[in-house]
């Protein structure tokens, strides 16, 4: 077999840093979400963009399927092995190589987490602001897109990947972008790989635009009567050219999970999470504006904190949600669904949903990134019935087509992996082709994450 | 011929709308700095997509050159047809499809310049921030990735393009992108169209995020003793996160010009001119800060100008810097350098490019938009004298090396037309193959914009 005769070769180059034991395929073939199984035949620890660039070879040569691996803490299956082959996990390529403060840029290898990388920035001022919750490897960020909580005020990945360095499916080793701010010299393909989950090529290599850490910090919980009215404080607020740092919704489910779960005492209400980044009185001034908006759209009184600890436990409502939401149901899973829509359309979209689950007898909490337009209902289902699950699916189905026919996309920030890969047609229309027309040229023996993203080949 | 067989069908197709008289062919291949003429063989002014892509199709089918044209005042010779063939000039696709307050983004056809554009946006508080100082059309900004005296503050083209509709290479329609604010539904064709000069697709029309106006606007110029000062000012200025809109240098031979031509009497030193976008109180604070960062580098004194019109007097001084410069020689050409550097390595970029500037004996006079680290320098040549024209070529190709050595880029914002096509092999290395595979799978026969931006066919 082509896979095994490049495994034989994978061995010679990379000796004990090719697995191939149960354990470690299983872990590498797992999703978070509710795939099943798709291990690969071996898993790869590569420790340079060489090893990288000569495992690809190897593979090319063979026609070997080649996946990408972060952490695993994708939620679309993007590193799940369908056709087999090679699993290449980055946890060995994790060192930051450069932080320049002047140019508020750092340089770092794929399997540097965004924790550590943080971490490592502590003495400097400066912080990498996109936070998509996990504590993803910014290889996997870049390769999904991702956002999270704060890309409102600082973008996603598209916006704060400079440049990459790529290994490509013919083993080549190439850079893309520049540690400039800004470049008008050819097509972007920094762009092209951010987003491509490991369809185009490895990412070896990432050159990432810091920001400095604000002078004030400042939070806020705030409760409201209905969905609707703290998604049009958000309409507001973001109208009135308030520059939040993150801007989040929980309903009331979701608020009812995380109180049982952590011991707290909230109101079984929708709230919206805020914090705010800026000088001491910029920040002020931004929480009596919001105040203002809040007042007129239901919302409670509520109290800024400004104190470190105070916005931790703040914000351990919004970090937990998710796990405070699996916690009801012992040994259920979850689909997540992920449309973002245009901000005019939200307080509508978040209704829709809401009423959809209920009358589906579907338990759906929706919590999400709403000064984006982007929200989550995370759909639970009981593994062990096909017919319950098969329900949560036909609604994501029917969230996607409100997500399109709102001027939406499918994902705001999870990828596509196998999850949403049905729906990319719709989304796109011809443009799903064209996306093909890439994929061929970039990667004609298909042998990179093969199945994913773009049409069956003929 | 096929060019000729092309445009009998497109004068079926287009009927008046096909010109080829010598006048408008010249019109259409003249370059706006120092390259030869290089007329189309007809110019075709499309009304409708439809048109384009049946113009498109008709093109595909006899293998005639396209090339798109919007006000043709890009700078590298982007939309002249040294392949001749069909010049698409979007003139009459000039409408705005769609402006969403509650979006804050617009739909416009590619035809739209963008003071039409801000012109139409007047009544409802918001503005497509990006200036590249001439009235260009949205569809050429896009397709060149123009930024401008803005973009430090809200982005180039390619983080104000949401999304596009582009007639690709065989005549088929496709849109790219949503109108959501985030996505990572697939490869980003949005980011791969803009920037890519008509090589690839031609866009038919443009979603662009609007901003909102800000409540106060603060303007001022301050006078440095040399140009270093200046430089280390704007770096310690975006190092304490003051969010400048606009920060521009202009060094005293630029002062010097532009006090002649518009009769001014500033003094002849290198200036920074900065605007401050915010609340009242937010721009009063910037602009304290930057003062105390100022008076640390040299600065003078200054006044901050808070009323329109102040603030226009003030900016005129940029606004006419490049005729200002050009009046000094009458009859003279001028290649303009464009190169973008680490913001750390500014400093030393602008005096080692003065110092060769001055030891060559070339006039070239220094300005750009420093806090995105691009500076222009305005080579100065009689174009009858071919020796002085290579010495002006010579110092932009050592220029060139300066920006590469340094982590930078040929091209910060002008692109790369013909003017600046020599350098990308030395700056992107085995990447350029890349793009020339993007290339080849979206316009197979090489009809789009032929011999620009990618590497010669074999």
């Amino acid at each position: 077999m082509t896979i095994q005769a490049a495994i034989g070769k994978l061995s010679s180059l990379l000796g004990q840093r090719l697995a191939c034991s149960k354990t470690e395929l299983a872990q590498h073939g797992a999703s978070e979400t509710h795939f099943p199984l798709a291990p690969p035949d071996a898993v790869a620890y590569p420790e340079t963009t060489e090893e990288v660039a000569a495992l690809m070879r190897i593979c090319a040569a063979h026609r070997c399927p080649v996946v990408g691996w972060g952490t695993g803490t994708s939620l679309e299956g993007q590193a799940q092995a369908f056709q087999g082959g090679v699993c290449v996990d980055f946890t060995r390529m994790n060192r930051v190589l450069e932080v320049s403060q002047a140019d508020m840029h750092a340089r770092v290898q794929p399997g540097v987490t965004r924790e550590a990388l943080n971490d490592e920035l502590r003495a400097t001022g400066l912080f990498f602001p996109v936070d998509p919750g996990a504590n993803a490897s910014l290889g996997g960020m870049a390769s999904t897109r991702a956002s999270g909580t704060t890309a409102v005020r600082y973008g996603t990945m598209r916006d704060n990947v400079m440049g990459l360095e790529v290994v490509t499916a013919t083993g080549q080793v190439i850079r893309t972008g520049t540690a400039a701010r800004k470049t008008a010299a050819g097509y972007d393909l920094t762009a092209l790989f951010v987003g491509s989950e490991g369809t185009l090529g490895l990412i070896t290599e990432l050159t990432l635009r810091l920001r400095g850490i604000p002078e004030a910090i400042s939070a806020a919980v705030c409760a409201f009567d209905t969905a609707a009215d703290a998604v049009n404080c958000v309409i507001d607020t973001i109208q009135m050219g308030v520059p939040m740092a993150r801007i989040e919704l929980v309903d009331a489910a979701t608020v009812r999970a995380v109180n049982a779960y952590a011991g707290m005492n909230l109101p079984e209400k929708p709230h919206l999470l805020l914090e705010f980044h800026g000088s001491e009185t910029g920040v002020a001034e931004q929480a009596e504006v919001f105040g203002a908006i809040a007042a007129d759209h239901s919302g409670a009184r509520f109290d800024w904190a400004t104190k470190t600890e105070d916005r931790n436990t703040l914000w351990a409502v919004r970090h937990n949600a998710f796990h405070a939401i699996m916690a009801m149901r012992p040994g259920a899973r979850s689909l997540v669904t992920d449309i973002c829509v245009p901000i005019s359309r939200l307080a509508e979209a978040v209704e829709a949903c809401r009423t959809d689950l209920e009358s589906a007898g579907i338990d759906g909490p929706i919590l999400g990134h709403v000064g984006d337009g982007n929200f989550h209902a995370v759909l639970i289902f009981d593994p062990e019935d096909a017919r319950e699950e098969q329900k949560v699916i036909d609604a994501s189905n029917r969230l996607v087509d409100l997500a399109l026919s709102l001027g939406g996309t499918v994902s705001g920030e999870h990828g596509i992996g196998v999850g949403k890969l049905p729906y990319m047609k719709r989304e796109h229309g011809p443009a799903w082709a064209l996306m093909g027309q890439v994929k061929a040229a970039l990667d004609p023996d298909g042998i990179m994450n093969p199945g994913k993203m773009t049409p069956p080949r003929n």
